[in-house]
């Protein structure tokens, strides 16, 4: 199946269990930019970003007697939230690998969702092989980030949303980690529109797929801490989205870390909304590209509003 | 007609121009208390407010001839804001009045909707006086912020969506200033089940319907400034909402500033969305009664997401 089909599929299955978010004018983006704006409200998604829809997709794929012995993921943060809370939807278990000194308030939403936590390792490579390991011990299924097809149209089901509420988009700001979203949205929405430009964000100081992309292979580099943590990190080798975004992405940009909290601030001043810093770095992106928009209409995906107090604090100044 | 037949018809008029907000688990309320805490998002309304209802709702009614000579309202918040939105959806002028010192941060949002502004007096009671004078020498409609049963109405069709939203609603916790929503949201949840109790929620500060209700009559009162500031201040002489809240109001509760911020702070950094005062006044309200709702299923409404970055610092500490 093409996967502008799975994607097609996968909004249809997750509908009912996922917030169809809502688009918004960005009115003072608009004005300042002479370009027609629109920010997409992926930030009121439930768990608060959009990783709730390839959780979803993996896990309704899965056959109903693979399922109902439960998921396993690791991830501290969205993703882990996520599948606890789609593993709670579906009333399975659901085991979340984190490493060992992870922050406690960060794994208070997976808590919530009554998902099991195991503590592993001293990072997120030897919690998420940890992961892979109990899954095929238990013969349970594992809920990659990214590196899946289902989570991958689960993802892309925003690009259907968007082809639904917003008749012609000439380019999609999206912000670019192991580049599951992007593949997504960005393969949907050029089935629909070849013209749409698919422009990935990333923050300078954490860009494998960017460095990768430019360098035509999968790159194994280190990241330093950016705001955008949602996005930060290594991709994983073989991952499949690597060929998705060579074939979708037409632009990547960097963004610094003042650029991307300049653009928070933009936001939750003018939108009255919580963003995090993966969902900055789009705005972010825009800002720096937008000369290149006048006249366009412009699509800015706002991934997520997971930010900590005092990341939020450090942001406004 | 009945309020609540009006309360229905409103929400299927403005069903197309406004969000239908979704509802949330509040876990760590419900954890901490024993009760079944539920947050209705109307903080992701469109314009941050739910203020946008009554607007539809008043403007739908209107007699075509009437509606197309435009509108006037007197607000620097939610409702001006609102106005202005509702009256470019449905391409009428807007003429909003300010006072003359009215903040600029503030006045943003109906400019951005492109309302005519119209500074007049030194406070808002001057520009009301002023906004209801030029719509009786214009001919031109006034839309009240809540002395009105076209916007009480359109406020209450957020009791519709929580009646079909949840199932059985054991309490609702909804802020009081002018009392346009609780008189909306609590006429229509009583007619659904006459046990729901209505509980209105004020800040200590500015609780005018509050002392009115237990004076048994409309009183004038000066008030002290509040976080939440889209409830303060006084309450028209002869408002219908008077009559409403007498017979909706079970319950009606003061809080201070610290119990509004630290229940702002609560709702940030757990469910990771903005609101604004009126929004956290309702929050801490339940906080207060919590003893009195164990084993019960309570919805909490989050008016608004209206919080200026000054304000928001301040709150976050």
């Amino acid at each position: 199946m093409q996967i502008s089909e799975e994607i097609k599929s996968a909004e249809a299955r997750i509908r009912k269990h996922v917030r169809l978010t809502p688009v918004e004018d960005a009115y003072a983006l608009s004005a300042d930019t002479d370009c027609n704006v629109i920010l997409k409200l992926e930030n009121f998604q439930k768990t608060g970003s959009f990783k709730l829809r390839g959780a979803f997709n993996k896990m309704l794929l899965l056959d109903e007697d693979i399922r109902s012995r439960g998921v396993v993921a690791a991830s501290t943060g969205n993703h882990g939230a996520a599948v606890a809370c789609a593993a709670a939807a579906l009333d399975i278990p659901a085991t979340v690998y984190v490493p060992t000194h992870a922050d406690e308030t960060k794994l208070k939403t997976i808590r919530a969702y009554g998902a099991d936590i195991q503590a592993y390792g001293t990072d997120c490579v030897d919690a998420e092989r940890q992961a892979r390991a109990f899954s095929d011990d238990q013969n349970i299924a594992y809920v990659s980030p990214y590196n899946d097809v289902a989570v991958v149209a689960g993802q892309g089901s925003l690009g259907v949303e968007l082809s639904n509420q917003i008749e012609t988009i000439d380019a999609v700001f999206v912000s670019m980690g192991g580049g599951g979203l992007i593949s997504g949205v960005g393969s949907y929405l050029k089935t629909i529109n070849t013209k749409t430009e698919v422009v990935a964000c990333s923050p300078a100081n954490s860009c494998v797929m960017h460095q990768s992309l430019e360098a035509g292979e999968l790159l194994d580099l280190p990241s330093e801490p950016t705001l955008s943590d949602g996005t930060a990190g290594g991709v994983e080798a073989g991952s499949i989205t690597f060929g998705l975004c060579q074939s979708v992405v037409d632009h990547s940009v960097l963004v610094s870390e003042d650029e991307i909290a300049h653009a928070m601030r933009h936001v939750v001043s003018n939108h009255h909304v919580l963003i995090e810093g993966a969902a900055g770095a789009a705005v972010a992106g825009f800002l720096k590209e937008r000369h290149r928009y006048v006249g366009k209409t412009v699509v800015i995906l706002l991934c997520g509003a997971n930010i900590s107090m005092e990341v939020m604090k450090r942001v406004l100044g």
